[in-house]
Formats: structure tokens, sequence, C-alpha cells
């Protein structure tokens, strides 16, 4: 469909813009850096098929979805720092690039100017608009620190856990079709459908980034299989195993008994994940979060064909990572 | 007058209503721990000042008046991480009494916290305080930038240095009384006067500050004297006696050249800045921002008894101060 492409074309040009507008200012110079990494765009394109949803009109809803593209990316500035990352998209992060004062502060004026932007929305819209930008930027803050807290403690329940992840990487997809919708004319209920949409969109991909890391096939993923094992990292697979472990077997998966090769360490934890049919879960899981998906975009009052370029989005990244 | 301590009052009010809301959410904690550091709630009070100068409703301005002490206590905090420094109004820094990351979180959160106490301005004064909020708070971090790259640089201006307090400390006041007076209904040209009239202020306030830290009272001032001396601090003293100064003068002000005696020292120095009229120089600079503020003040169209709450605050802040 022409559609995507010119939405794709038309946000690349528009970052673009942004960019060349902050010119050599120093303090934006991070900003442009990490936006010039690239990226799917995912959030801006989501509130553009939202507004496309519902109005032939999309232009206001341009720069409020370039702001979501500008938060995203404020937040990944400062989660690299948190998370002592030396590279993002093959590239060094801007810590390393620079240093650990300037990732702070250039991320705290890329989070002002998510807010210039977002101040383009057409005044009738600007408080709706404003109160979903908040409230979504406010809960993915929240989301990062029960990623914090997660990595220290050994008792979270598969609830926490997609509630961590709803909040770090669902609500801004959520956000970004609400607002394209209210921005579109959508009713609060079609809003509400599109945001639900999204929630459960970005739950089943993410968990099913878990199931890849673990079950997938590298050369599709270009990822280390059992990467996470490997790093005793939670997901769901792992918390979900540590429910029914023995005390053997949770040391083993925690990472508390040090298994050097890390070949045997995979199929090891496999097997452990086998015996409590781990897999099992988390397809069913992907599976019910990719269902309701469906059925909110279901819901929604507009014609079949407006739903078209979501539903094309959707598979475009389901080929990506699947 | 009752105005400015009913102002207090109700800010106090307001914060601490603030603080309450926040509850027990974790991320929210450090918010709530920097602002009951107290202060002298500046920001606010200009705010409110500069709204009470041309309505008798200023209840619409009180949110957005604490919308700016906390995007003020937000500098703060990150800031904080940026200088090392371990200690705030007596109290460990929120980085030193949590840690760094959280720091950076719980600041991020604060600025969003901010804009959702912004919002609440009454929809038709919303678009010009959001924009001037948006301006000052990049402007802001902006000063931070400059100050940053100051301490590594041997050649920084006098008009460098006044643009650089400029924006990290004279832009807020200015915005904070720039809002207070967009939501008073003030005229275009009545808002500027009054953001001019800040600048200056805070101008006048912050060299004066570097004056006294040389020439003042530490009886007085609280402070001890020579304590930019000793600690290498670029200020308008410094920085106007290294215009003049010899290379071996230089050395001893730019600490080059360690002199271990620290009473040695701060006289040693003294003795160059006599030299070079450096005391006079910046006494005629801050007399004349004084100057700037009182004239901007005074080119306000409205009665001069509506202005008295404004020169109350300003006799207050030089009774803490000189």
């Amino acid at each position: 469909m022409q559609t995507l492409e010119n939405f794709q074309a038309l946000i690349s040009q528009k970052i673009e813009g942004f960019c060349r507008k902050n010119g050599e200012e120093r303090i934006l110079q991070p900003v442009n850096y990490i936006l010039q990494l690239g990226g799917k765009r995912v959030r801006p394109l989501l509130a553009l098929l939202a507004a496309d949803a519902f109005t032939d009109e999309i232009e206001p809803a341009v720069y409020p979805a370039i702001a979501l593209e500008i938060f995203h990316n404020f937040t990944l500035m400062h989660d690299d720092i948190m998370d002592n990352a030396p590279i993002r998209r093959g590239k060094p992060t801007v810590h390393e690039q620079w240093n650990r004062d300037v990732a702070i502060l250039s991320g705290d004026a890329m989070l002002i100017q998510a807010y210039q932007l977002i101040i383009k929305t057409k005044s009738e819209c600007l408080p709706a608009v404003l109160q979903t930008f908040n409230t979504t930027a406010l809960e993915v803050c929240q989301g990062q620190q029960l990623d914090m807290d997660f990595q220290t403690r050994t008792d979270v329940s598969v609830d926490e856990y997609i509630e961590m992840i709803r909040l770090k990487t669902s609500v801004l997809l959520g956000g970004a079709m609400k607002i394209g919708a209210i921005i579109g004319g959508a009713s609060i209920e079609d809003q509400n459908h599109l945001y639900d949409f999204a929630i459960a969109l970005g739950l089943s991909f993410q968990l099913w980034d878990d199931y890849l890391d673990t079950y997938g096939d590298g050369n599709q993923t270009g990822k280390q299989v059992g990467g996470d094992i490997i790093a005793n990292k939670k997901t769901l697979l792992s918390i979900k195993a540590l429910e029914q472990a023995t005390e053997e077997e949770r040391k083993i998966v925690s990472g508390e008994t040090v298994l050097e090769n890390t070949a045997h360490k995979v199929e090891r934890v496999k097997s452990i994940y086998a015996s409590y049919d781990v897999e099992e879960f988390i397809k069913s899981m992907t599976r019910k979060y990719h269902q309701t998906a469906l059925e909110k975009l279901e819901a929604l009052s507009i014609a079949t064909h407006k739903k078209e370029g979501i539903l094309q989005l959707v598979e475009q990244l389901k080929e990506r990572t699947h």
C-alpha cells in the first residue's frame, strides 16, 4: 500500500528538518546524533495511522507524531546511561561518544523539545493530547524504575513482569495511537480501542522477543540464541520457570550457579524450561495478546479498508521479528 | 504587607498538597524529598506577584507558579549529579541519598510533573504560557551546558559569563514573571517589562553573590569569605582580573600555581583584584543591573501601589544576601 510508505517518508523528512533546525547548537548535537542513528519510527507511524483512520487531513498529527519519536529517543539516551550500555544501533551511545553529563543534559533538552513539538497540536485538541502525553511519559519512567528494581529481585511474578513491560514499552505505543486518534477526531470509545489495541500489540511483540531470544533461529533474528539465558536476564521465560523450580534449578536459572560453558548453560536452562512447559506458556501468552489486539481493532467503528494501514504495519513488524 | 506572606503561605500549602498526592509512589519519593528541603520559593512568588499586579483573581496562576518551583528543583536534582555535589541545603543530595540512576529518573519524572501542572493553565492562556515555559526551560539547560564548558576554559569573557548566568539563573525568574503576567491579563508590553525586570534583577543578585563571597562579612552571609577564590571558581571577579593579569598573576588566580595556605591565597588574589579595580567593576555592574530592573518596573502601566509586593520581595531578597 502506498500510505505506509508515504507516512514513513514524511516522518523521515520531518525528522531531518527538525535536526537541521537544531543546527550547531552545542547541547542539541547529541539530540541530532541519536535521532540520526535511525530506527523503525514505529511511534510516529502509529500516530499517523491512527489519525488517518478518522480523517483525510493528517497534517495536524505530524508534529505531535514527531514529538513521540523525540520522546522515545530521550528515554533511550537516559536509559543507556542507567544500563551502562556502550552501543546503540551499532554506534557508541551518547554517554560514550560524549560523556555522562552531556547525556543527562542533552536528554533533558530533548524532553523539552518533545514538548515544543507536542504544543503545535491544534488548540482544540491540545488539552487532551497533553494529558495523554504527560500520563504516558510518567508511566514510561515508572516502567524503567520497575525494570531497574527487578534486576536485584528474585521474586518477580509473571503479573509484575507484564506490568513492567506494559509501562516501559507498550504505553508509549498506546499513547501514540490515542494522540493520533484524538487529532483525527475519533470518539472517546475509538480512542480507547486503539489505545488497548496498541497495548496488547506491544505486549505480544515484547513477549515474542523474549521467546525468540531462546527459541528463535539466530540466522533470522540476527541475535545470539540464548543471549538472555547467558546474561541471566529476567524474562517471562525465566520468571515462569522460577515459579516452580527446585532450589538447584533456581540457582542455575538465576545464574547463582555459574556454568562456564555457555552452550551447556543454554541447554541446561532450556531443559529446565521444558520440564515446566515454559515454551508453551509464553507462546500462549503471546497469542492471547495478539488476539486481544485484533479484537480491539475489530471493535473500531470505522470501515475495514481504513484499518488496512494499521494491519500492514503489524505485518511488517512481525516479518522483522518472527 | 499582608500579600507577600499570604502568597508564601499559599505556595507552601500547594507544594505540601502536591507531595501528599505523590504519596508512596517509588519514583516520586526523591521528588518529595528535594521539595521538602525547603527554599525561598522565589519563582512561584514572582509568578503570583506578577499575576496579582494585573488581576484580583490570582487562583489561575497558582498551579503554573508551583510548576516553576518543580522545574527549578528538577534542575537542581540533575545539576547536583553533574556537579558531584554531596550536600544541598544541609542534607544529602538525591544521588547521594539514593543513587545516580534514581536521581536521573526521578528528575525526568519531575520535569514531566512540572508540565502536568503547567497544563492546568486556563485554556485561553495555555499556548502563550507553554511557549514561554518551553523556551525558558531549554535556555536553562543551555546555561548549565555553558557553565560546564567554562570550567575547562581559560578564556571566558565578561560578556560570555554574563550570558551564562542570564541563561542559568535569570531566564527562569523572567519566565516566572512573564507567565504570571500572561495569566493576569497583562499587555504584551507589560509582560516584557516584567520579564526584563526579572532578568536584570537576577543578574544583579548573582553578581552581588560573587561580590559578597570575596568582599562580604562572613558573619552576615554565613559563608566562608574567599570560598570562590579557594575553590578556583570562575566568577566575574576572576574573569575580569584575568583579562589584564600578567602571566604570573594568571597562574595564581586560575589556581595553576598552588598556594597551600588558603588565607595567604585569598589575600594574594585580592591584591591582584585590587590592582585591576575588580571590586569597583563588579559593584558598578551590580548597580547597573539593579538600576535597569527598577526602570523596567517603573515602565509598567499599573498604579504604583500595585508594584509594592514586587518591591517588597526585592527588599526581602536583598536583606538575606546583602
